[in-house]
C-alpha cells in the first residue's frame, strides 16, 4: 500500500507539517500555531491536524489521506509520558511516533551521519549521534541552564543597563540605547523582567550581537562570555570523539565568528531543517517492520 | 505629653517591633510574621500590630499605649504609593512614618554619620548618606539585579551542578554534593528551579562559602565572581567620595575576607541593627515639629 509520510516539527510558537511520498520527496507543507503538548495539549492536537491538512491541501491531496499516513512528530515534552500518551491516542494518523524536537533537528541537519548539532536560539541545547546512538547535552531551561542562549544574552543586557544607570559600570551606546528605551527608569526594566518569558529577553539578542560587531564594550563582553559557554560545551563534545559539528538556530550565524577554531573538526552546514528531518524519520519508520503501535511513543 | 516611640523593621519573612521612651532607650521588643505590604497588606497590618503589642507586653506597658505612640516603620515597598496609603490609613499609632527598610538599616548601622551600608543577604542593596542626604544603589531584584546576593550564588551553584552532570565542567566536591542531593537528576534540579523563590536559592549560599573556604574550585569561582560584583559597587561608592563603608546582612561576615582592601577607607562595624535604627528615627521624628500627618508617607 502506498500511503503518505508526514513529518511534524511542533514548538511553543508554531507547528509545521510536511507530506511526502514513499521516496521522501516533500509534496506539500503547512503551518499553524503553537503545539505545546505540556501546557495546552488540546490546542497542540488541533494545530498538528491543521498544519497537516494544510500540507495535504498544498500537495493537492485529499484530507482523507491523513488516516492512512505514517507520521513522525518532533515535539518538545516528548519525555513526559502522560502528555505523550494523551496526544498519541488522539492523532489522526494510521501510525505515528512522537520523538524529541531535538532529534528531528539532528536528523535534518546531519541526515544519518554521526556528529553533533548545537541549537542556538532563545534556548540552547546540544544533540550528539555516535554510532547511531543519540544523546543530549545542555539545555535545562532559562533558569539554571541555556547558557549562551538569546534569552540569557538579553537578560545580561538589561542587567548591564541597570549597572550603567547606577554608575557601577561605564555606559556604552548599547546600554544607553536600552536605558533610553525604558525611559531611564530602573522600575520600568524591573517591571519588564517581572513578567518576561525567555522569548521576551531573547528579542534583545540581535542587538547585543550588532553592538558587539561594532565594538561596543558591553556587547563584546556579553557575547564573549556567552561564546565561552558554547565553546566549553563544544570542547566537551569533541572530547567524546565527535568530529563533525553543526550549528543551527537563529543565533548560529551570529555566533560563528566568536567561537574558537578547532583544528581537525569540521563545522558542517546543516543539510536541511527539522521539518525535513521529521519527514526523513517518517520514511525510515515506514520502511521498518514491525512499526511501533501508534499508541507507543519512541525516543 | 510623654508618649512612646515605636520602631518597626518589617520584611518578607518577619516583622520586628521595639518600643522606647522619649530618650530612645528600648523598653521591649516583639516579633511576628511577614509584613509584605505589596503582596499581602492585610497580613502585614496584622503582623505590625501583633509585633508592637508583643513589644508593649514585654515592656510591661498596656496595649492601649499604641494609640498614643509615634512610630517609624521601615518597610520594603515604601516607594509604592498605593500600598503605603492603604497601610498608613490603618495603622494603630497616633502618628507614623513609613520609610524604606534600607533607610532604617542605614540608621541602625551608621547612626547619624555619613557613609555607605552594603546589605548582603538573599538580595543585595546599597545605601549611601552624604551630608545627610540618602541615596540608594543596586538592588533591582533577583531577575536582573542583586548581583553578589545569596540567591544569585545559589542559582549559580545549581547551574554549575548541571554543567558538572553534563561533563561540560569538572566535578568538585561541592557540585558532587548538590547532584547527590538531587538524586543525580537534572529534571529534579529543573523542577526545583521552576518554583524556586530567591530565598530558596539563597539557602545554598552558606555551602558555597564553606566550600570556597576549603578550596573547592567551583566554590572559589562562584564566590570570587560574586565578590567582584560587590567590589565594583563599593568602588563606585568610594568614587563618590564616601569614606566609611559598613557591611550588614547574613552574608556580610562571609564576604569580608573575599573583598578588596581599600587603603584610606574605613570598614565600620554596624553600630546597631535596623530595628534600633527605626526606633532612633521615631525618636527624631517625635522631636520634630510639625510632625507629618499620619497619612503622609515620607521617604
Amino acid at each position: 500500500m502506498d500511503h503518505y509520510r508526514v513529518g511534524i516539527d511542533g514548538g511553543g510558537t508554531r507547528c509545521r507539517a510536511a507530506v511526502a511520498g514513499a521516496d521522501g520527496r516533500i509534496l506539500g507543507r503547512g503551518i499553524s500555531g503553537a503545539a505545546n503538548i505540556l501546557t495546552d495539549p488540546e490546542t497542540a492536537l488541533a494545530h498538528i491536524r491543521l498544519a497537516t491538512e494544510a500540507a495535504f491541501q498544498e500537495a493537492g491531496l485529499p484530507a482523507s489521506g491523513l488516516s492512512a499516513a505514517t507520521a513522525v512528530l518532533g515535539l518538545a515534552g516528548n519525555n513526559v509520558a502522560d502528555a505523550v500518551s494523551f496526544i498519541a491516542a488522539r492523532l489522526p494518523f494510521a501510525r505515528a511516533q512522537i520523538v524529541s524536537d531535538v532529534l528531528v533537528a539532528l536528523q535534518g541537519a546531519l541526515g544519518d551521519r554521526d556528529g553533533a548539532v548545537a541549537s542556538l536560539g532563545t534556548g540552547t541545547v546540544y544533540s550528539i549521534r555516535q554510532q547511531g546512538t543519540v544523546s543530549m547535552l545542555g539545555g535545562h531551561g532559562f533558569k539554571v541552564g541555556d547558557l549562551g542562549s538569546g534569552a540569557r544574552l538579553g537578560q545580561g543586557l538589561l542587567q548591564e543597563a541597570l549597572l550603567a544607570h547606577d554608575g557601577i559600570r561605564p555606559t556604552t551606546p548599547l546600554t544607553e540605547a536600552v536605558l533610553a528605551e525604558f525611559g531611564r527608569s530602573p522600575e520600568a526594566i524591573i517591571a519588564f523582567a517581572h513578567t518576561a518569558h525567555p522569548a521576551d529577553y531573547g528579542r534583545y539578542a540581535g542587538r547585543v550581537f550588532s553592538a558587539a560587531a561594532a565594538g561596543d564594550a558591553v556587547g563584546v563582553q556579553l557575547v564573549r562570555m556567552a561564546a565561552g559557554h558554547i565553546d566549553q560545551t563544544l570542547d566537551a563534545i569533541v572530547a567524546r570523539g565527535v568530529r563533525t559539528l553543526c550549528l543551527v538556530g537563529g543565533l548560529a550565524p551570529l555566533y560563528r565568528p566568536w567561537l574558537a577554531d578547532r583544528p581537525g573538526i569540521a563545522i558542517a552546514e546543516p543539510a536541511a531543517d527539522a521539518l525535513t528531518g521529521a519527514v526523513a524519520l517518517a520514511v525510515q519508520a515506514s520502511a521498518s517492520d514491525p512499526f511501533p503501535n501508534h499508541r507507543e511513543a519512541a525516543q
